[in-house]
C-alpha cells in the first residue's frame, strides 16, 4: 500500500492499494469520535461493495446509514443535492459524523458538496471505485453540481479527511468506465510527465496500476498544494477539459467525461500544432497514443454549435480564457487570452476533429 | 465614517457611516474588475434602496441585474438558493464579477451562499440594511440556508470581500425590524462589554448609533479573527441562540430571530442563576435591561415541546454541546455538557419565562 500525504488547507492521507474497503471502518474510526455515518453512493456501486463498506464501519460501533441515487452524470444536480442534505438533517448528524463517499467521480462530487456544506462542513472519506474517480475527483477537494446552464457551475473547495483507493474495485469495473480513467491518466503524462506517457505507450491499457495511480495523485497532489484555490497553475489539471465539457454538454452527458477530455485533448493538440505552439511530431505523438488506447477522437459537432459555448467556461475571468496548451511530449503551459482569440485558435482543432 | 479591517482568511474592510449606499458603485470599481453585478435582494428592500444602489454601480460601467425574492426568513430555502444560484447562471457570471447582498439577515445569508458556491466563489459586497445585519450577519462569514429540520443548516463560511453599513438605511427601518436588532447589541453588551451594556442602560432605545455598531462590529471582528471556523470562542456569539433558534423553530418562524434571541437570554441567564453560576443581581439587571427595549419575554411553549429540539443544534458535537452562559454583568463564558445536563440546566429557565 501507498499513502501520499495531500498537504492542503487541511492535510490528509491518500492511500492506494489492495483490500482497503474492507478496512475502511478501522480507519474511521482511529480518525473520528463519530458516532453515525452516512455512505453516499449510486445503485451500481451499491450493489457491488456498500454492504462490505458498511459492514466495517457498523463493527466499529458506529451507526451506519446509507444513501443511494440512480447512477449516472445526470444525479448530479440541485434536486439530488437538496434531497441528500435533508437526507443528512434527518438523519441527524452532527459535526463530529462522517460521510463516506462510495464510487465514482459524481458520487465524489455530489457528497463531497454535500459534506462540505451540510452543518457548513462534516468530516468527508473519500472512497472513489473507478480510475478516474481515484487519479483525479477524490484528490483536491474540488466539488460541484451541474446546473442545467453547465457543468461544475455550484460547489465548492472542501477536501476530504482521508481518501482510500482501493485498487480491488478496479477488477470489476466496466471496461468502457476503465477506459473513462485512462484519458485523464494521459492527460498527467501530457502536463508534466514524459516517463508516465512513455510507459502509457509501451504498456497501453495493462498499465502498472499501482505505479500509474500513485504517480497521477502525486502530481496532482503538487499542483493542488501549490494552488488550492484554483487561481493559477492548479488550471493545468484542465488540459482537454475546457472543449470536453463543451462536448459533454452537446452530448446531452451522452459522451463521457473521459471520452470528452480525449477529443478535448485531441482538439488542443491539433490547435497548438497549427499555431506554432507544438511540433507536428508532438501532436502526433499525442494524438496516436490516445489512439492507441481505443479512443474514437470525432465529436461530430459544427464550430456554430461548438464555439458559442466557450462563453460559459468557469475558468473565463471577465472576458479572458486560460487555457492549457500542450508545448513539447510530457508538457503542457498555460496562456491567457481573450475568448475572441481563444475561439479563433481552438477552431482548427474543432474543425479537423469534427 | 468608520473603517474596521477583518483579518479573517480574507482581509476585508467593514464601513459604518452614512450615504454608503449612493457610494457603492465606487466602491466596487475600485476594487473589482467586474463586468457584471447582480443585485440580490428582497422585495421590501428593493423598493427602498435597489435603485440607487443600482445606479450608483451601472454609473461606473457595470452591467447590473436584479435578483428580488418575497422577503421573510421562509424565502431562505433550498428552493430560493437554487433558483438564484441558476439565475446567476443564466446571468452568465463570471469569477471576476461580484454579487451585492443589499439587505437584512436572510438576504446576506441566501445570497452569501450562493456567492460561496457558484462557480465555488465568486466577488461578495454586504450591503446591510438593518441593525441586526450591520452588528452580526454582514461581518464573520458565515452563511447559509434553513432546512425542514432546523435553521441554518446547509452554508459555507465565506467571508465577503467589502462591508457597507449604510445608517441612513436604519431612518426607514420599522420600529419592529430595529428592536430585533437591538437584542443582538445586549448581546454582545452580555457576552464582554459592560461598558456598551451600561451605555444602552442609559440610552435605551435612543443609543449613539455610530458607536454602538462600531463596538459591535469590533467584538464580532476580534472573535471572529480568533476563531474563523467556529470551533471555539467563536460560540460565544450564540449566547441566547440555542434556545432562540428553537423559539424560532417551535413558532415556525412566527417569533422574530431578535424576539427569539431575547427570549433565549433571559431563558439562560435565570438558568445560570439557578445553577449558582451568576448571581441574582446580574440575571435580573440583564432582564431588565431587555425588557427596557420593549422585548416581551414569555415564549408559551412547555418544556415537553422544548427540549427535544436540542438534538439537533448544529452545536452539539457528538451527544455533547457548548452553552453560553453569563457569569456576570458584561461577561459569558463557554461550558460543555452532555445535551442530558444541558437539558436539565436549561429547563429552570424554559419553565420561568414559559
Amino acid at each position: 500500500m501507498n499513502t501520499i500525504t495531500v498537504n492542503a488547507s487541511r492535510a490528509y492521507e491518500v492511500r492506494i492499494g489492495s483490500g482497503l474497503m474492507d478496512t475502511a471502518g478501522k480507519e474511521v474510526s482511529s480518525l473520528f469520535s463519530a458516532e453515525k455515518c452516512v455512505i453516499v453512493t449510486d445503485d451500481n456501486v451499491d450493489k457491488l461493495y456498500a454492504e462490505a463498506v458498511k459492514k466495517s464501519i457498523a463493527d466499529e460501533g458506529i451507526e451506519v446509514f446509507k444513501y443511494v441515487f440512480p447512477h449516472g452524470e445526470s444525479s448530479k444536480c440541485a434536486a439530488t443535492y437538496v434531497d441528500l442534505i435533508n437526507f443528512l438533517a434527518e438523519s441527524d448528524l452532527s459535526r463530529s459524523d462522517v460521510i463516506v463517499a462510495l464510487g465514482g467521480g459524481v458520487t465524489g462530487d455530489l457528497a463531497g458538496f454535500a459534506a462540505a456544506t451540510y452543518l457548513r462542513g462534516i468530516n468527508l472519506v473519500q472512497i472513489p471505485t473507478t480510475l478516474l474517480a481515484m487519479v483525479d475527483s477524490s484528490v483536491g477537494g474540488k466539488t460541484a453540481i451541474d446546473l442545467p446552464r453547465g457543468k461544475n457551475l455550484c460547489g465548492a473547495f472542501y477536501q476530504p479527511h482521508l481518501v482510500l483507493c482501493d485498487t480491488d474495485a478496479l477488477k470489476t469495473l466496466p471496461a468502457d468506465i476503465f477506459l473513462d480513467g485512462c484519458a485523464e491518466v494521459i492527460k498527467y503524462g501530457c502536463l508534466g510527465n514524459a516517463e508516465l506517457l512513455e510507459h502509457l505507450e509501451k504498456q497501453r491499457l495493462d498499465f502498472d496500476v499501482d505505479y500509474v495511480i500513485s504517480t497521477c495523485v502525486s502530481m496532482k497532489r503538487d499542483v493542488v498544494n501549490g494552488d488550492e484555490f484554483d487561481r493559477g497553475m492548479r488550471q493545468l489539471l484542465n488540459l482537454g477539459h475546457t472543449a470536453g465539457h463543451v462536448i459533454e454538454k452537446l452530448s446531452n452527458f451522452g459522451v463521457s467525461h473521459g471520452r470528452a477530455v480525449a477529443m478535448g485533448m485531441a482538439i488542443i493538440s491539433e490547435s497548438a500544432q497549427n499555431a506554432g505552439m507544438c511540433t507536428k511530431d508532438t501532436s502526433d505523438r499525442i494524438v496516436e497514443l490516445i489512439k492507441s488506447f481505443g479512443f474514437t477522437l470525432n465529436h461530430g459537432y459544427t464550430k456554430e454549435e461548438f464555439l458559442p459555448r466557450f462563453v460559459s467556461d468557469k475558468k473565463r475571468t471577465g472576458s479572458s480564457i486560460t487555457a492549457v496548451i500542450p508545448v513539447s511530449f510530457g508538457k503542457s503551459k498555460l496562456f491567457k487570452m481573450t475568448i475572441e482569440d481563444f475561439k479563433q485558435f481552438i477552431l482548427t482543432g474543432v474543425e479537423t476533429w469534427k
